[in-house]
């Protein structure tokens, strides 16, 4: 044990999590390539790769430098931006051996690729309302990417609708159908995409069909949010935060990790700013960046013990910490923290 | 300018905001101890103290070892909970020439700190319920405390209720009135209090009897909140997160800065998850973690143009990065960050 708050990792969990979505994928025929930004760990996504993964997906050039040391088909699933010094850092990596695809949803963007060392993904919208294109104008757009001398690999979507309770069926459905419609425009211009990429981690047990390609995240580790959509069961989180408990001022209990330990975190429909393990009743009431005010059933738990403490996010809870602790002592660490670009 | 999302420092707005704090608590006579934990920069601190900051205040052992390399009067203003690792931490700092200062806000956690080098002060709940105990309960604690052997300086508190708006006066009003019941608590003990410390950047300009010391900490930066609660103008905003437009999806701007560069936090009263900077209408209505979507009045900025987005909160902001960039392109470093414990 370290001084606390620090991030716990229970490497059997993340194991038997790690299985059943690549059996998931397996079954289904589709490729998995999870999402890396929710870890951030070389050492996690080998873990992944062995299991079947069969490539990775990362949000930033940054992450893709430090996942290039355990993977060589790398996904930067974003509409990048590429400037000069973008163009040298894909191209330093093409020149290292990484198969790289990128995501784009205008020609605008598209022109910053063309003569890159990559292949492109036509980003669309299937109901998040984030970035991408709607379904029906991916055809034309793949068709101007493809004039640039760009070669157009097929589409992909992030369905993170998904994140609301009892969504997950619906996002996946509206997923499907988004994908579907833009594989067909595509081929209405003559492009038959070779890949149809969708997933998120509350929505990917119903993705089951058009597409080919899957790329969960959080599902790696679970967190507050899945248990509170019910994708997960609690046992099933294997990243916890360790706090001591310093204060039970105002009969509640008040314990060292904060908005700077478990992230900011709260969606509109969250119970509190995570969840006490082992306690479902505890409701984390307040969070201050060194103080988590939690509502506590009955006796409150000694000052000086530790609690673990499930963040409402798994992938901002990392992208804070340098290390997970293993249940061995072990530490693994997290290079790609703060790779923001 | 480099690869975006960045975080970019105004050094000169910064040293009005730092004089002009600083001019406050002369012109009533308090120390002024600003928290380090907005900044974790020792060469932000190095600029309080020159302009008249008399110490600084951390809320961990850990950026206690940060800032011991520029200031030796250090106020660790949390209820710490003292084990075996901690104690050797604390004593390497004494040993190291530190003054140090602990908040305590039960017996219990005060048993740890006997015989260690550190002079205690009694935290207080002035209305943020959060730690702390009663004001009436504070001599008795002090006693206690000076049972143990413990050196008891005075009492403090964070007013950290005045963060709503409209809030700033009352909740200042509030803080003085809980910390002279406190202070008047010590003196029927027999205790009198040398420090009466309290202070946040909202209700800092009402803080002006009663307290002794003052200890803001967002002040030297300035954030979204404290624009919308009406702390301060757009302009005097130091910190600002440079993105790119990466997408104009949905009529609406996309740009590369999302929660793991702006961090994720929204109180109930904020417009959205942060402002742009010469925008004062456009408002960033959804934050994923490489992701703002921004609702923006009127045309467009093109794709791969780049805009400043203010935080909602610098402290969480700050630590999710490595450096500060400056005009001059200088690059300031983070070294506190992630010293959580």
């Amino acid at each position: 044990m370290g001084a606390t708050p620090y991030l716990s990792l229970d490497a059997e969990v993340m194991q038997a999590n790690i299985d059943a979505m690549a059996e998931h994928a397996r079954r289904y025929g589709m490729v998995l390539r999870p999402h890396a930004k929710t870890h951030k760990s070389p050492a996690v996504a080998e873990v992944q790769l062995t299991a079947g993964a069969q490539g990775l997906t990362v949000a930033t050039i940054g992450e893709a430098e430090v996942f290039a040391s355990v993977c060589r088909d790398l996904f930067i699933a974003y509409p990048l931006w590429v400037d000069g010094d973008a163009s040298a850092r894909l191209t330093s990596l093409s020149e290292a051996g990484v198969r790289l695809r990128v995501g784009c949803d205008s020609e605008t963007s598209g022109r910053n690729l063309a003569g890159l060392p990559v292949e492109v993904l036509v980003e669309i919208d299937s109901g998040h309302h984030r970035s991408g294109v709607a379904p029906e104008s991916a055809g034309a757009l793949a068709q101007n990417l493809a004039g640039l001398g760009l070669t157009v690999l097929g589409v992909f979507t992030f369905p993170g609708h998904s994140y609301s309770p009892g969504s997950g069926e619906a996002a996946a459905l509206e997923e499907a159908e988004a994908l579907a419609r833009a594989a067909a425009s595509l081929r209405e211009f003559g492009i038959e995409p070779a890949v149809i990429s969708g997933g998120s981690t509350p929505s990917a047990s119903f993705s089951t069909s058009v597409a080919t390609e899957l790329r969960p995240g959080v599902y790696v580790f679970g967190d507050a949010q899945q248990v509170e959509l019910g994708t997960i069961q609690p046992e099933q989180v294997a990243l916890t935060v360790v706090s001591t408990v310093v204060s039970h001022a105002g009969g509640r209990v008040i314990c060292d990790a904060g908005s700077k330990a478990l992230a900011a975190d709260r969606a509109p429909w969250a119970s509190g700013y995570g969840r006490v393990f082992g306690e479902p009743d505890a409701r984390i009431v307040a969070l201050s960046e060194h103080h988590a005010t939690i509502s506590w059933p009955g006796e409150l738990p000694a000052l000086g013990s530790t609690l673990r403490l499930l963040p409402n996010h798994a992938c901002n809870a990392v992208n804070l910490a340098d290390s997970y602790r293993l249940s061995t002592g072990e530490l693994w660490s997290i290079p790609a923290r703060g790779r923001n670009n």
